[in-house]
């Protein structure tokens, strides 16, 4: 363990990984839900302007405030993580990228928000939710890991519901899940007045069926989605596609 | 003209056209509007199983009763049509193959079926609505085809709440429309109790956003929906793809 490390409170299980963007770096812990793709693609998709004030919901190890901060220069990112463990080593690692001015780590609960963040306020949410219903699938027993990949503490309907109450009007919202939600994701969507504008299906390879979905939907914005292009994330067995080469901001070998 | 086209009463501005499949003919009307590509596409996406009983919301040229039949052998499909002009060239088509037993065309307002068709007794309703609003786009001024194109004569609401009625529980409803309209279409599906179950999404190429949908809704199904990989119509600028051929019954060459 390094000086840097000591000072940051390493706990035995963690790990840094250089995010290989801006000299980020980001702590995980092997224990718990670690980023993966669909972080990136989330971060890709979402075309937030500078200067902007987002909120994250649900936000993990952080790793969305961190991308966002590096592709997108907002002037603040607010990470809110009602895991008290996960949301200290998330604060953590801003603190070790020196970030703390640009990304707020709040340990707080998405459906008590009424006085920590200003409603109607915001320019963009983006989520990355937890994809299985708590009444379907293997839940993990292992506390943290099922949290972060189960809706126990939270529903789509309740990230949807908080994400309309932050932003602005015509504000965006940004989501990655998974297609068989897709006429919940729509229908609440709408419900609460975040019109979905933009889609785009996220395929293995090609000839196979989507396993994620982007979606974009503006607070108050008028009926008319835009639906994009598939994208592919393997050429072929385990080789990225370029498109998916381009999103990491690598050259494809 | 042949003697089988006097006996039909065809029209100036009518042609016949091969389908190519069991020797099926149509009857089309050069000023009017001629089936595409859509119907096709539809008729191959509608997994109808044998001995159904079927209706067609704006059968049009009776393209859809006609492909079904050839595809699936339902026992009967009605196809409704409300343009008094374009429904008894439909019959004529039906006449021309010999189909009369299978295929029954009504010249008839889908929002006034009560007591021609039965509610809740239906296995399947297909439809190719008309795609552009009634409120938005540029109206066809020609009679017949503007009627055909554009949601004057009913809405994608009309023809949900019709195929709700009509369907029996579980039935299956089959839609082809334009991806901007899905979450209109999500939620209106939703509303009446169609849930949508499966969808495809057609792009005209590959990297190409998608211009058309296939959706397929269950009444009273529950809420989960498989998205399937995409459909392209076109390898290069203006060769189908093996996918289309296919679907068309017919090899690459």
């Amino acid at each position: 363990m390094d000086m840097m490390a000591c000072e940051l409170n390493f706990q035995s299980d963690e790990k840094t990984e250089d995010l290989q963007i801006e000299g980020l770096k980001i702590i995980q812990n092997k224990k718990w839900f670690c980023f993966g793709m669909d972080a990136v693609l989330l971060s890709d998709f979402a075309d937030i302007k500078k200067h902007s004030k987002v909120v994250d919901l649900g936000t993990g190890t952080g790793i969305i405030p961190l991308l966002l901060w590096a592709k997108r220069k907002p002037s603040i990112v607010y990470g809110i993580e009602i895991q008290k463990e996960v949301a200290e080593m998330a604060k953590r690692s801003i603190l070790l990228n020196g970030l703390e001015e640009s990304i707020k780590i709040l340990n707080a609960d998405m459906l008590r928000l009424d006085g920590v963040l200003e409603f109607n306020s915001f320019d963009a949410v983006v989520t990355n939710p937890p994809y299985i219903e708590s009444n379907g699938g293997i839940v993990n027993p292992h506390g943290n890991k099922a949290l972060s990949r189960h809706e126990i503490s939270c529903c789509l309907e309740d990230v949807i519901k908080t994400a309309a109450k932050l932003l602005k009007q015509y504000g965006s919202f940004y989501m990655i899940h998974r297609p068989y939600r897709l006429v919940d994701i729509m229908a609440l969507m709408r419900q609460y007045k975040l019109e979905p504008k933009k889609m785009r299906l996220i395929h293995p390879r090609k000839g196979e069926k989507p396993n994620m979905v982007l979606i974009k939907g503006v607070k108050l914005g008028n009926p008319e989605l835009t639906v994009e292009p598939p994208l592919y994330i393997y050429d072929q067995a385990t080789q990225y596609t370029e498109d998916i080469y381009k999103i990491y901001g690598l050259e494809k070998p």
